[in-house]
This record gives structure tokens, sequence and C-alpha cells, in this order.
């Protein structure tokens, strides 16, 4: 029970509020462009975009007007992520206006409601007999989870109950349909999520029901007999999306195995990583020791064994899934936004659980590179598949590489990971710090403001960073009374060396470093001031020589921000080129690049091919000349037209 | 009118008998095992095999008993395919019992031929009324074009007429149902094949008709209105295979455009190569320059961009088609088998046109590496899909890869390939020679007799090759009486230097060399030799720079050999190794492999595994070790269990 209360209050305790140029564009642009843009989506007035109908099904469920359900069996989870970002983004900026939509919005919400507290457009307008019946492909209760999420945003933002009541009593249905009893369904959804977001209701309410209800669904998953695919055989084989008869793979859902046997991730990658959150969350608050070790298990083979080094994780767009160990193809890849961000959370909540700089390396990595490059400029464009290597004609013309996009694309009708980097951005401030005992730990370096409570007196602590481009930092940390207590610094994976101060004194980074914190634990006092100082040079990166796919290759690394190579900077085909072995890296800011950025020019290597004799084959090989190389972060590659991209270069020398 | 009657007399009045210790072997494995397992397997008694069927379906087609159509809409030609293998297995070795077992057949496929002659079980039993409705995909003039080469290969074999008529009271069927004429339909079929047939038809008869109606489907396909988008519009845009709506690619079945308007090699490659063998068969007979230019045009672009180095074709399995130039992957290859034997079937007929030492050159090439190296020693197992780049594990766990095998697999129920190389090596005796005027033109050297006119007198030439593990040739000419005429001698496009003489004199070969063939023109006496003696050298090859998948990288050739590195040599996994650029390559025969093979050893490099740090991203670049590399020759990997293998290896220094 002390676990529990210790657990909330790490959370509700803390106030951060985001004062930082690099992150505040993109919050501001989530918040002026993307919000806006994903309102006139859902209701069908966004231009380019696929008409949505969100919000008519919703408005035809509620009995305002009459029609047919449109779009994916999952439509309303877009309203619900909407709701979320706008209560994140409220919690930001009061903006009267965004609240009324979004009270109207909610209004309709609640007239779609049944009144058995059942909530559901597609199974309300177009098979009302048929609820529970499809828990595989119909993603009910992923549904609700998200209108969860958004309840609890919203609460919190506005301190306004009504989509909360609602969605509490929905989960009151829910919890009335499953469970261990007799007489309830032993079943789980096909499509994680109700898990993570049921742990986020009982820490909002503190209703204890929540929180077994959700380790109901996990507990149960993979048990035998296996509920899926019961429905399934139940449900003739046939495949929801596609109307064929198919095998049902469990692994895809992974409900192969109870989840504490899991030791692999498989299957979808989404739905992989937020089981893996709800996971992490449970664990951290009942101390539940097997599922931590699952979850320690699980997280371990996803970034020691499964992970682009851009944070994307999935290698294939079949069932957009993991595939194996040190499987990870550069340009027939997934890498979703979506799972990038489930990455996310998940490492967030692991980092709840203990703190270890290995979380929050990961986590800054799917941050500034998988995630941060899956946007445009402009708040309009996506990225949901996330390349390490393109090729733009063979996106074109080579139907294995169709799911690979060399420019961002406008909103899709299955549009998951748009509202996903809203409500992840716009929520970015709790990704931060964390709290364990009377320790402060910074995961990562973003201007902020925190209010907390350490060492028994209120603290506020002011963060002003220069990242990614430069490695300063400092933290101006004022208690309201001197008291005792630490705070920790993450040393990050690619640092060469962190010089830190406190009031102008330097501290011995090679002591005291835990779990990769320098913690600085002493008695503080208004005005202290920490320092932190990082060369964040340019250098180079090698994989793993188990990983195929980058073996002789070499990448370039410069903070948190991966490199990558363009033609438009360095000619085509890109394949030309390699880094010469002994090669100098240079960055340097250069302001005309997509609002300014940090480039990093390399000494080169590339095939001379005017020299080539002419045919497919030769035994002459064509002569190398030593160029110089321009690297771009990979956060914004295409985002100067279609063109060739390559994270993974080869080295050579002359 | 004069072009045919000489077209036809190349063709007819060579006879070549192959005596060659390495393609002996394979031919009597063909005649000893492959044709006796296909005749089990289509009488479903194979072991190992899926039911084929296929006699079943003509049992019950011609009435003997009952039963349903079971199997592919083109099960028919498996067994078209065999007896066109019987008949060039009985050309080579009279064999009463075989012959017994095909006249069996030949009567059974005479009694399922309908009364106006149509010939199909499928239409037969499963949708009698429905005949030439779906020539998209229902395959009826395909299967009749594959018998159509039965027929001639066994009347040419053994005098007998019984399958000739059959298939000529089918041909007569057709030219009454398809034609430019009113009332006929202006169609053609979806999978090219008959086109090519038609015109062994023709050469074999004389029948001018046959080659008309050759030229109808050839000149009708890809012109407006779209036949196959009509029938396709017709049956609603089914699918036949999935049951789904699809939208059609023209491109798919090369009838987006009227076949002389087409530059670039598209869609499904088998039915690619067989097109492209009718038009240059055509071209040939007839002299029409526009489709002879097509078929240059065709030949450059598959050769010079679509082409991998072991000559195989298709780079995509979606389609089992060519994409684009340049885009030639090695582990998400197709490169089927069946494409690679009709990209020999064009070469052929290519040559035929005229004689270029190009087109002999990309023959070699598919038929010792693709199509040589797609059959087990067994003769029971084989590759349809042939990589150059194998990760065992890949195969099974990543479904962008399940189509790649890292063994040969058992006959399937789609067995196209099997009874394709079946019928391409008993019959490989039309492929060492052509003939134009009065030269001969030697476009393989493979031991064998040929007795042929040449200068106004019988010739017979006795040749002796050592390939292809040596470079040394000898020809003994014995005219009946001396004449002059020429013999050309091509000249390898991997040859670093060929030497040639005649009666022990050298010749220069610097000179006299025409499009790649070393012409000798002389009088000619009983018991002239020549002799030719290529140092035959493993050498490094290299691809051109466009072609991103092979950049860096470079791989090893010997005489027609291409060279792999197989991971039971040289470790897993192979990505680690490198050739040193300035490295040797010593080849030299090993007797204990698979039978006897020359292995090449190369200076290389390979990643110290052991230094590697541990995680997946590292700073430290683990160490280079010098390696021994042991290559050994493409065709035979994958026969000594399930490893990774490689073609193109990355080439780099110390």
């Amino acid at each position: 029970m002390n676990k529990i209360i210790q657990d909330q209050e790490v959370v509700k305790d803390q106030t951060v509020t985001i004062q930082d140029d690099f992150w505040g564009g993109y919050i501001r642009l989530v918040q002026n462009v993307v919000i806006p843009y994903q309102y006139e989506a859902l209701h069908d007035r966004a231009l380019g975009a696929e008409p949505s109908h969100a919000i008519a099904n919703f408005e035809i469920a509620a009995g305002r007007k009459t029609g047919e359900f449109y779009g994916w069996v999952f439509q309303d989870s877009d309203v619900a992520k909407w709701l979320e970002a706008v209560g994140y983004s409220l919690s930001i900026t009061r903006d009267p206006e965004l609240e009324r939509q979004a009270d109207e919005v909610i209004d309709l919400v609640g007239e779609a409601q049944q009144e058995d507290g059942y909530l559901n457009t597609y199974f309300t307008i177009k098979e009302p007999g048929k609820r529970w019946t499809n828990l595989n492909d119909c993603h009910e209760l992923y549904c609700a989870g998200h209108f969860i999420e958004a309840a609890v945003s919203y609460y919190e933002a506005t301190g306004k109950r009504k989509l909360l009541d609602i969605m509490c009593r929905m989960v009151d249905h829910i919890d009335s349909v499953f469970g261990p009893e007799e007489g309830k369904m032993q079943g789980y959804d096909g499509h994680q999520e109700i898990e993570l977001a049921l742990v986020k209701l009982y820490r909002l309410t503190g209703e204890e029901r929540y929180l077994k209800l959700s380790s109901f669904f996990i507990n149960e998953r993979g048990q035998q007999p296996n509920f899926l695919k019961e429905q399934w055989d139940n449900l003739g084989k046939i495949n929801f999306f596609t109307g064929r008869k198919e095998d049902l793979d469990l692994k895809y859902y992974q409900s192969h195995l109870p989840v504490r046997e899991q030791k692999v991730a498989v299957g979808h990658a989404v739905r992989a990583v937020y089981m893996y959150t709800a996971m992490a969350d449970l664990a951290a608050i009942t101390g539940d020791e097997s599922l931590r070790e699952a979850c320690e298990r699980l997280w371990n083979n996803i970034t020691n064994k499964q992970m682009y080094i851009t944070g994307g994780i999935g290698s294939t767009h079949r069932g957009e899934a993991f595939t194996f160990d040190y499987d990870l193809p550069n340009d027939s890849v997934y890498a979703e936004t979506c799972a990038s961000i489930g990455l996310i959370f998940f490492a967030q909540r692991m980092l709840r659980i203990s703190p270890d700089a290995r979380y929050a390396d990961v986590m800054e990595r799917a941050l500034y590179n998988n995630v941060l490059g899956s946007m445009a400029q402009d708040g309009k464009h996506y990225f949901y598949v996330n390349p390490l290597e393109v090729w733009p004609q063979a996106c074109s013309c080579n139907p294995e590489k169709h799911h690979v996009k060399s420019e961002r694309q406008g909103w899709f009708g299955c549009a998951c990971c748009p509202p996903n980097v809203a409500r992840l951005l716009t929520s970015l401030n709790q990704y931060i710090y964390t709290v364990h005992g009377d320790t402060l730990y910074t995961n990562l370096y973003i201007g902020s403001e925190l209010r907390t409570k350490l060492g028994g007196t209120d603290v506020a602590i002011q963060q002003q960073s220069t990242y990614p481009w430069k490695g300063i930092v400092s933290m101006k940390i004022n208690p309201k009374e001197e008291a005792e207590f630490g705070i920790a610094l993450r040393i990050p994976s690619w640092s060469l060396g962190m010089e830190i101060r406190v009031n102008g004194e330097a501290l011995n980074t090679a002591e005291n470093i835990e779990q990769g914190y320098l913690v600085i634990r002493r008695m503080w006092r208004a005005g202290d001031i920490i320092e932190v100082n990082d060369p964040m040079e340019a250098h180079r990166i090698y994989a793993h020589p188990n990983l195929r796919a980058d073996a002789q290759k070499v990448t370039i690394q410069r903070g948190p921000l991966v490199y990558c190579l363009e033609s438009i900077d360095n000619g085509e085909p890109l394949s030309s080129i390699s880094l010469k072995e002994d090669g100098e890296l240079t960055a340097a800011f250069d302001e005309t690049l997509l609002g300014g950025a940090v480039v990093v020019e390399a000494d080169g290597l590339r095939v001379d091919q005017e020299s080539w004799s002419g045919g497919l084959y030769s035994r002459e090989k064509a002569p190398l000349q030593s160029v110089k190389v321009k690297a771009v972060p990979y956060y914004l590659w295409g985002n100067r037209g279609s063109g060739e991209m390559k994270v993974w270069i080869p080295e050579g020398s002359m």
C-alpha cells in the first residue's frame, strides 16, 4: 500500500512548464497548427485530408443526425486523441475558444453514450447486437482506453468532470462485462491500450477497481484457453479487415504466452509497447517483481537487439511488427512513429520503477530522431514509416517498398501518428524528471520550470538548455527553505565528457555516477546553480557485428541527434559515398538549413561515375575521389523535396 | 520468303549430341531422376511432393473416371512440360518404357480433347461454359502453348504424329476463335507462351496459318481498346486467384503498350521473356525490323540495367516481376528459375537473328549460375527464387523474406520451375551453335558432336570441353569434302586472353573479332583441329555505380561461374567479412566439394566480434583480422545445410 501512495505522489506533486527554444517551437506548432487542423479534419473540413467522419459518427450515434458509420472501426480514437492533446495544450496555455470546442465535442460524446454506459460509435450505429464479439480486430476497449486518457488529461487541465464521468461510467460497464468472475468474459482487447489508460484513471481517482481491471487484462492475456483464438474460431476465422479466412497469429497480438513468460518483443510493435507500458505501470504500483522482470527482459530485448539507432522499432510493414534479433533492414523498415512514441511511454514507466539512464537514453533517442523526424515543419505532413535509407524511385517502383515514402504525407484515413505526435509533444513536460525518494532525476535536458517537493520543502528549478545544438545546461535551484535532497543529472550515453559545476565548482563526474546519473546530494539553498557543459562532439557510431544491415558501415551522431546524408547535399547515388576511416568530422551551425541546424562535414570518398566503363558489371573498378560529405540531422530529412537519404554509410580508405 | 526458308534451314539441318563430362551428368540426372520423379508426381505417387492431380484431371476430362478438377488452373501445363522433356530425352537416348509411358499419356490427352478440338481440363471439367472468358488469369492459350511445344518435341524425337495431330486440331480451333476477322475475338492470353510455341509448330510444319496466328497475338497485345482490360471489367474486376476486386495492372501482362512501343522490361518476368522470345522468333522469320528493334531495346534494358550477375531477372516477388533500372536487391530478390530459362530462350532467338556474343554471354551466365543453381544434386529439390544473399533466419522470421528459401524445396503445387529445368537441360544441344550464311557460330563450349551442312558439304564437328573448370576446348572439324566455310568462336566477356590455334598454329585473336566472335574462314579439311585455351583466372567484378545494392562491393567470377561465400566455410555473420582490395585470388580444384569443384581462396578481413563491446551501437569499432576467405561456385550454394550466403562482398583494407 505504501508503494501505491508513493508512486502517486511522484506524479501528482510535480508541475513542469516547458520554456525551451527548441521544443517550444514544436509545441506551439502543435497548439497553433496541428490541434486546429485535426479539429477541422475530424469535422471533415480539412483541406487535402481524407474525410474522417469521426465527429459525424458521433452525431449519428447521438441521434443528432442520420447516416451510416464511415471510417475505420477505431475511428472514435481520433476524437479521443484530439481531446487528450487539447487537455495537455490547455494545461500549457488557456484558450477559451479551444476549450469551448472541446466542451462541445465532449457534450456530443456524452450524447453518444448508451444507457448502460457503453460508448463506441461503430457498434452503436453499424452492429448494435455485436458488442464484444470481435475483440481481435474491433478495438472497442482500445477506443475506450484513448477516451480514458483524454478524460484524465482534460480533467487535469480544466477541472471539468464531464468526460471523466462519462468514462467512469464506461469503465464501470466494462468492469461489469470483463473479469475473472463467473458470468463475465475472461477476455481482453486485440489492441492493448486500455490497460495503461486504466492505470492513469486509477492514479487520478484512487479507485482500486480500475487498477484491478487493468491487472486482469494484463494477467489474462496469453492464458489458455486463448480468448482471442476462441473468438477467432467463433467468427469462422474471418479477418475483419480483409474479409478472408486467415490463420490467427497470436504473436501479432502478444497473446501467444502469458505476459510474464514473454522474453522477446514480437508482433505489432505499437500493441507491444503499449502493453509493456501498462506492465511497467502495474509493476511500479503494485511492486509485482515478476512483472518488473518481464518488463526488464522485454526492454533489453528491444533496446539491445531490435531497435534502430533512431529509436525506431518494428522491422517489417507486414503486421507493422517486430521480426527478430538484429534484423534491422534500413530500406524495407517500418519503424512507425506511433511505435517509437509507445517506446517513450515504456521508457517513462521504467524510469518510474527505478532510475536508470538507459531508459532515458532510449527515450531521448526516439524523441529527437524517429518521433521528431516524423513531422514536417508545417505540422501538416507526417511520416508514418521512418526509414533509415531511401531511394525514392524504389518507393514508387518496387512494390516491396511502396509503404516507404520519401516525403511526408498529408493526414491519412488511418491518422494514428499525427495525433500521437500531438499528444506526446504537448505532454512533453511529463518526461523531463522523475523523483525517487528525495532525489530528482533529470532525464531530458529541456528548458523548463519545475515545481515540486523535495527534502520536505517546496522547490522550484529553472532549467535552461541549449540542446540539441550545444551541450550547455544550467539549473537554478530554488528551495523555499534550505534543504538536503539529491539532484541527479543524466550522463547521456553519447557524452564524451560532461563537465558539471555547482556554484562554479567543478564536480568529479567520474565518481558518484549511479546507474548513469551523476547524483548531487547536498544542502541546497535558493540561488544554487548547476552548470552542465558537454562538448557535444560529432562522433562515429558502429553497429553490433550481428546487425547485418549496418555491417562495415558507420553513422554520425552529435548529442542526441543521429545524422544522415541526403542527395540534395551530396548528389546521387548516395551509395557511391563512403566516409574516410581517419577523416575529421566538423560541426557547424547552418542558419539557412530549415530554420537553422548544426550540420556535420566529413571527409569522404566518392566513386567517380564518369570513369565507369558503362556496362552493368565490369572488371574495372571506378576510381575514388576525395570529397567533402555533408550530414544533416536525421529529423530534418525529406524536407527539401524528394531525394535519397542514408543513415548508415560505408567506411573506406583510398 | 527467302528469309523464311533460310531461317528454317538453320534449325532443321543441325543435329547436336552432347558428350560432356560436366553437363552430361546433369542431363543424365534429368533423364534418370527428374523425368521419372515428375511422372510419379503427375500421377500423385511422388513421395514428399504435394498432390498434382494433373493426370487425374485428364482422366476426368476424358471420362475415364469421375471427380473434381483439382490444382492450379494451369495444371495441364505440367503434363505438357513433362512430355516436352520426354521428347528431348528420347532424342538423346531411346527408352522404350519411357516412350510407352508418354504414349499412354498422349492417348489420355487425346481422349480429353473435345469434339471441336478444344483441350483444357479445367474448363472441360469445372467451367464448361466459360471458355475464353478469362484470358487474364486462366492460362488456356498458355497451356495450349506448352502442349504445342511438347508435340513438336515428341514428334521430332519419335516421328509419332498423334500429339502433333491433337495440337494441330487444337490450334485450328484456336484459329477459328481468335483473329483479326470480324466475329473472332481480338484477344490474347494473359500469360504469353502460345506465341513462341506457334512459331515452333510453324517451323516444323511450314503451315503459314500458325505463323500468322502467332503474329496476330503479338501484334494485338497492348492495342486499344485493351482486350485484357475489357475482360477484366466484364468479370467485375475480380482477380481469379484472390477472389477479390482489384485494379488491373496491364504492365504485369506486358499489355500496357503495343509490343513495338515497349522500351523497358516490366511486369511478370516469365511472361515478359516468353513474349520477347516470340517477338525475336517472328523478327527472325519475317524480317520485321520494328519488331527486331523492340527486341534489341528490351534485351538491352534487361541485360544492361535489370539483370543480376547470376543471370537472374525479376527484382520483386510481388508479381514475380521486374521493377526498374538498377534496382537489384540481393536479399529480397525474386530471380525465378523459370525467368532465367526464358531469358535463355530469348538469347537463343536473338542469336538466330544475328550473331553477337553479347547474347551468348548472357545465355551462358544464366545457364551456369541461376538455372544450374536452382537444382539440388539429387534432382528432386529446387530453388524457385534464386537470391544473391541469404540470412536463413530472415527467411523464416521476417515476412518480407518468406519467399526466399535457404535450402532447395521439394516439388511445389505450382511446380513450374523443375519441369522447365528438365526441358532446358534435355534440349541443351540446341543452344551450342547457330549458323549464319556458311559460318558456324560457337556460343557455348560444351562437349558435343555436331552434324550439319557448311560450305556445301556435310560437316561433323567434335567439340571437347573442360568447362567450367578449365578453359581448354578442342574442335575436330571433319567436312565430308574439303570446303570453305567459317567457324566462329565466341570470346567470352569474362575472358582475360584466349589463345586459339588451328592445327597447332596460333591465330591473332586481336584481329578478326566480329561481334565478339573470332571468325576463322578458310578451307577446312578432315582432321583439322581448333584448340582454344583460356587461362580462366578468378577475377573481381564490380557493379555499375547506379546499382545501389552492390555499391562498394565486389564479387568473384572465374570462367562462366559466379562465386559466393557461405557461412559453412567462412563463419557467421558473413556480413563481417570483406575482401582485401589488393589481395590475391587463388583457384584450386577441391575434389571433396559436392562432387568436385574449383574453389577460390581470397585474402579477406573479418570484424573481430570477440572484441565488440556488447551493445547494439557503439563508438568503438571492432578491429579487423586478416583471414582467408573461401568462395564456392554460386550454383552449388545451399547444398550443405541451411546457412548464410552472399555473392557481393564489401571491399576493404586494413
